[in-house]
């Protein structure tokens, strides 16, 4: 199950995915249909609270459009906006630094690679969707670059989670692109203010239901910048797995539901070339997660 | 004009302070005695985004109030419950870290003087209000430590703020204290998870409108813990004043109404004790900031 959140024509709404057919099903329009009433909420973040529910809900509505009752209701894909799935969260998104060693290594050294986790956050404010235009910031900085990275979307709440049970705590996973500014990540210290300039966190296409995703620890991820590949590796290099990940931040920290944590990124930004490969305008940013899909943007001009 | 958002029996609401006469006008019900219709929202956050309009009906209502027409409408200031002025932020609160000298160096020595304003973040899962329990998490930090700040809540939204307009932004000032796990601090390097355990952002008791603190960059700053003076400094010993701070956030990024920034907190933490005196399970911690007020709140036993 891949879900969206889409525009088409200024109203917002929560879709499911059929990527075979290249369309999408709006899901309150299809429950009115379906049940006469349209108990689906319009946002990513309400649907995710109600759990199970939404989810058993989401099933009966497929299983009843599969035979031809929602075909007028299907949008093609091509025809609506694809937003951020969670377009505005309702807390900063949590961030994993260095969680592959090559890519803790082309920071630094091998010294640079953590034995904690190591977890900064990237302000709601950077967020933008699929095929949204990043804006340079030139009168900012030098040295903006990409970042892919796998990230989970919190399903329920919970704190002191054990790593056993971590994976029942996850609603999805979708694509980020952790967008940096080098130069100030490193004048200010904290990375916080390097990693927040707005539509740095370009975020989709889409969440992808967590059953349909069998190990999210081994998936492959592969960032292009105009067609040539910069990074490419799987999520099973990962130093903290996404079990960890979840445990260690929720041991006195309460996660809620739609939080969204991004996993860490591998080698290859363009601080890892000599001399640097830093994002330029104009640029054309793909990252792709095996299961998940493709997150597009471009470089403001 | 201070404001609170206090609970009477489960009803949330914003409130005017007199602290004079130790009563709360409900600004809802006023408004609706005073002009026959409720159109002040129930969340401070709501408030806040309403701009200039807002404190034009507060005006308004206050000096109705002042009749005695509104008499019957004050609650004792003891018989509610003051929430955090913002309970629940819509993003992690921006916090400055190391921006005076004193504190600076007792984290460390002359070099930890920042050149650069240093910015992590808080989640919003940590806010408690006055008079509520700190938890001591005992089983993950043996290193919990106090901060006592002056914060800034943001009026209304801005990117590229310079520095002579910055106070325009300020809706106005609270107090917080940013309880510092100093163990996670240093061991996950990025502030972040040493900063966010639940219940360590104590805020409040309420916000004092900007219109009502002259100058913000000098204002006495206290804390004590169980009676004894830890920390006494003044804000004019910022390292980075507030228009400085407000301005450098807001370069790349989006500030918005209802945001909260933590401006950092002067030197006497725990950790700058020979040997470090960190907080104890039923430790009570009391920070004064001239014009604002007292945020009290004990630890867990």
């Amino acid at each position: 199950m891949k879900f969206v959140t889409a525009d088409l024509n200024g109203e917002v709404f929560v879709g499911l995915v059929d990527e075979v057919a290249g369309r999408i099903l709006p899901l309150g329009k299809a429950a009115e249909k379906k049940d006469g009433r349209s108990d689906i909420p319009t946002t990513m973040q309400e649907c995710i609270a109600l759990g199970d529910s939404f989810i058993q809900k989401v099933i009966s509505i497929q299983a009843w459009a599969t035979n031809g009752e929602a075909d007028e209701l299907f949008l093609p894909l091509d025809e609506v906006k694809l937003m951020a799935p969670i377009p505005k969260p309702s807390k900063n998104i949590f961030c994993v630094g260095k969680n592959y060693a090559e890519h803790a290594i082309e920071m630094g050294n091998k010294d640079d690679i953590p034995e904690h986790i190591l977890v900064f956050t990237k302000a709601p404010t950077t967020v933008i969707g699929h095929q949204e235009t990043i804006l340079h910031h030139q009168h900012l900085t030098k040295q903006l670059d990409y970042e892919g990275e796998l990230a989970i979307i919190i399903g329920k709440k919970g704190r002191g989670i054990s790593k056993e049970e971590a994976l029942e705590y996850v609603f999805g996973y979708t694509i980020i692109n952790d967008i940096t500014a080098r130069d100030l990540q490193f004048r200010h210290k904290q990375f916080f203010i390097g990693k927040s300039l707005d539509t740095t966190c370009p975020m989709g296409p889409w969440v992808v239901h967590s059953s349909s995703i069998e190990n999210p620890n081994r998936l492959d991820i592969q960032t292009m910048v105009n067609g040539e590949i910069r990074q490419k590796s799987n999520s099973e290099n990962f130093i903290f797995p996404i079990e960890e990940i979840i445990s260690v931040l929720s041991q006195g920290m309460t996660l809620e539901p739609g939080d969204i944590i991004a996993t860490g990124t591998p080698a290859g930004v363009g601080l890892g070339f000599h001399p640097p490969r830093y994002l330029q305008p104009g640029d054309a940013i793909e990252i792709t997660v095996e299961q998940i899909g493709t997150l597009f943007n471009k470089m403001e001009k």
